[in-house]
Order: C-alpha cells, then structure tokens, then sequence
C-alpha cells in the first residue's frame, strides 16, 4: 500500500513515523510539486494545494486531518464523486472543546473574568452572583463533538439546549432544528456555542438579524470557523450592549490581522485556533484504520456528504 | 420554637423571611448586645460576637451558615460540649467549588491565562500543548465538597489523587492518607486543589517544606482558608518558579490588604473569596430539617467533632 502525504507546513517527518507504527506494511510518499510520483493508494491532507488536485483525481480515497470539510470543499469539484473524502470523528478532538467550552462557559457563568479585571485594579468586591435557573448554554451542532461538549457541562446543571440540520434527541437536552426552530433556540440561549459545519447554509449564521434573536446580554462562544460569525455585526452588536461578549477562537482570516477591531474590545477574549489540536497520533491510527477497511471492500464511516458539504 | 439569630452584616430580613417560609411555627429572635433575650432553643450564625457567647451557652443547639467549622472553634471552650454545634453539608456549595475548581484547573492546563496575556498584547501563537497523562490533580479533603470537585473533573481524563485525614475510597482516584501519605501525594500531583478544614493541624500544611515536595512547576488552588498556605513561604517559590503559579480564593486576612504583594504578582490569580456562596434559602431548608429532627430527639448529622475541629 502506498500513501501520498501532504503537510502545508513540511513537517512530515512525525507523520511519516507514526504511520510507520500503525501500518509497517504501507510505504508514504510525500507530495512534491512537479514530482514523478509512483501511483498511489490514499492521500492524508488538509488543504491541497491547487498542483495536487490531479494527484488526487487519481487516488482510491483521500483522508483528511481535521474534522471539518470546507478546506477542501472548494477544490471538491476536481476530485470525481466516486473518491471518498473521509474526514476525522472525534479523534481525541471531541475531550479538547468539551475542556475549553466548559472553561469559557463557567468563567462567564461565575463572571470570573470580571473578577480578574478587578484583581488586576487590586479591587477586592464580591459580585452578585448569577443564577444557572436563567442560564441556558446552547450548542449549535451536535455531531461527535458538540455531544461531547453537551455532557462535559452537563453535570454542571445548566439548561442545555441544542440545535441541529435534522432532528436529533439528546437525553436532558432540549432540542431544535432546522431554519423553523432556529429563533426558539436563539431566543432560550443565554450562551450560544458554535460548533457547526461550515457549509453554504451555516456561513453567517451568527448575522446580526439571528443574534439579534439572543436575548439581551447574551454570550458567543465560537469553535466552529470563524465565517460562521459576520464579524463586522458582532462588534457594534457588543458596544451597544445586546451581546455581552465573546470568546472566539476561530476568525474569518487567520492569523486575526493585527488591525483587526478584535483586538481592542476586551469583551472579546480571544484565542489563536487552539480549542481542539489534530493528535497526529490518534489521527493517524484512526485514518489507518479506516485505509483497511475500504483496502478489504468495507464501508467507511465519516465520508464527506459532497451535497450537505460535511 | 424560637431561633435566635445573629448575622455580622446586619442584614437579617431575608434569613427572618426564609425561616417564616421553611418553619411558619418558629419565632425568629435578632440577638443585639444587651438586649433582654427570651429563651431560645436553637442559635443560627456563622462567628459570634464574645457578648453573645454566655447566649449561646443556654440554647440547645447551634448552627452555622457555613461548611467550615474554624470560625467558631476559637469560642468553644465558652460553649458547653453536650450542645452540639452543626455545621452546613454542601447545601449548594459543592456545585459552585466544583464550577470554580474545573475552571482553574482547564485554565492552567490548557493555558487559557498565558493565551489571555498574549492577546492583550495582541499576539496570535499557539503554544506546546500540556501532556495530561503529566498532570494528576490532586485535591486535599474529600469531604462533601471535595468529593463534588472530583466528580465533575473526571470526565475530563486527568489522573486524580486524594489526600484526607482517614482512609477513604474514590472510584478512580489514587487516594493517600494521614501524614504518612503526605509526601507520596505532594510528589505525584501536578496541581494541588485545598478543600481542607482549617484545624490544628492543617494549618499551614502548604508550607514551604511540603510546598518543596510538590514536583517542579507545580499549581496551586485554595479553595480552603487562607492560613492552610503559609503565605510569605509561597511568594518565593513562585519568583523560584518552582511553583508555577497559583489560583486563591481565601487569605490569612480578608479582605486581602491593599499592600499584600500577593495583588502585585501575575502568576496569582485573586478572587474575593467567591468560590462558594452561601445559598441562603438552601442553607435555611437544610437547617430546618435538622432542628425538627433535633426537637423530635433524632440523632443530626453534621455535629463538629470538638477533638477532631470539623
């Protein structure tokens, strides 16, 4: 077997070992432009750079290191339909959001980030406290990682809410979906976490007219793709008070440009794309395994829905 | 029946209005320095003022507004041992330390104090992600409380550790006990959780000695009293580094003084002792219930053992 390897940054050597411990059997190739390369049976890749795509018209199916699609869903159209684009499930990402949602949700919850502010002003006050009765966090997306945020905060006692493309049903959740049960859950979410797909559908959900269907003073949590928030509306959004604040790790252009308004409103806390890092390891042995199943005829899970774009 | 009452801030009102709820057959009497008191059967307070001790002397019981027995251990040789003295159990503080601790453990492990710093300096950089096979949390007291933080950090997946007085047995924590179990916990905990009674001899049991043991770049949470750190010993050991860094709620004097030079060093966190409140009207249910127990000559939980000291 032989496997074509593509890293942006280069740095394939750990990719290369890794897959030496999981399938010894397997020989890596990394892709090089202009390269004569040996035919190949699987591509591992992120984004492919626009000289790969013949490569990987020619390949038996194409794995992918993350657990989103729109990378790759704007060069989908060079790769025929009949090659799978699998994407990761979970693959030690789902415990990552679950730590940093609930770290976010419970320092807004329990305002400690106020309380930093005033410790760095030496200010000793206590501040009254919220109640969870009137704090219900929601969460846009329910796939392997949103459920896995859901149970982390559930021992926490929060109302939880979730919204979903198709109706789904989670134990002590209660549940929305669709466009026709979008404003319910916006309206009964004191904290809305994104955690979607981003798809033709998805981008720019978080528009003023939909957060404005949050109720006043509402928080945004956002590990979804940053598109998923029109970022011009959330900034007069937050001065004017309606959104309380926000703690983004993912921007419409990455690295945040350093003009960026983000930077200056401190109700914005924001993070550098960390909340969930690709395990290469787990990545690796989860993507091995998947390579033996389709090499024996068997089905793949996680296979990207070209039509639903995830 | 007749409850006497005593709050330090004045603010009686609330505590008179929520015994009228849970007890309508109680008379609530404001203990006031002079004042010519009828008998009371059961006192409600958290530290007595001295005038109020010879009071104290003739009810049938006491009980305190709080989880912690410290406050009054000092009067207690003025109050005779056949009354007991009953302290809170949880009655909704577990959930709230739970909350408070799981936030700063996320925040130190997962760097979300270093990644705030570098946005308010506006820097976009993804740093080493922490091990967590490296980072077993070890929490001091598993009481109530304690055993509530436990909980809600397992489904996180870091190794846990328990340290009490006397044996005891948690599902999936490496328990130590006594004093000699002391070193073997300090050496194998990243991050030390303080859910201690302050007694005798927990106090300054975070000292530099055993502070010394703990491994290198090691955190701290108090969530204790203030006086189970050693406070001059701990400012040292961070401008060492061998301490990392350290998240309090509680101090040897509160409010912190303005000149402490704890306010001065970033690496501690400083809350104003916030991470349980007290929860009046749940506080208020649960003291009821055990004074109807107490007058029907039911045995009550939650009586402070005067040897032990909690």
């Amino acid at each position: 077997m032989r496997i074509l390897l593509y890293r942006a940054d280069g740095n394939t050597a750990p990719w290369i070992k890794d897959f030496a411990d999981f399938m010894p059997e397997a020989e890596v190739v990394v892709w090089r432009e202009g390269a004569d390369l040996p035919p190949c049976d699987y591509a591992v890749l992120w984004t492919p750079p626009q000289a790969m795509l013949a490569d990987l018209a020619r390949v038996k199916a194409i794995f992918l290191t993350g657990a989103g699609a729109d990378a790759i869903m704007k060069y989908s159209h060079a790769i025929p339909p009949h090659i799978p684009i699998v994407r990761l499930n979970d693959a030690g990402m789902g415990i990552q959001m679950a730590e940093y949602v609930t770290h976010s949700v419970l320092r807004y919850f329990r305002r400690l980030d106020e309380y930093e502010a005033q410790a760095r002003a030496g200010a000793w006050l206590q501040l009254e406290a919220r109640d969870k009765a009137d704090f219900p966090i929601g969460v846009m997306g329910v796939g392997a990682l949103g459920s896995h945020v859901i149970e982390a905060l559930k021992p926490f006692g929060f109302p939880l809410r979730a919204w979903s493309r198709s109706p789904k049903s989670l134990t002590g959740v209660e549940s929305f979906h669709g466009s026709e049960g979008l404003d319910g859950f916006l309206g009964s979410s004191r904290v809305v976490v994104c955690m979607l797909p981003l798809t033709e559908e998805t981008v720019h959900i978080l528009n003023r007219t939909n957060m404005m269907k949050m109720p006043q003073g509402s928080y945004i949590v956002n590990v979804g793709r940053g598109a998923h928030i029109s970022e011009p509306d959330l900034l007069p959004l937050i001065k004017a008070g309606h959104i309380a604040g926000a703690t983004l790790d993912v921007f419409r252009s990455e690295p945040l440009p350093a003009q960026h308004p983000f930077w200056q409103e401190p109700r914005i806390t924001i993070t550098p794309h960390i909340s969930a890092l690709t395990l290469r390891r787990e990545s690796v042995g989860q993507m091995v395994g998947k390579m033996r199943q389709h090499a024996r005829g068997e089905e793949v899970a996680d296979v990207i829905n070209r039509t639903k774009g995830y």
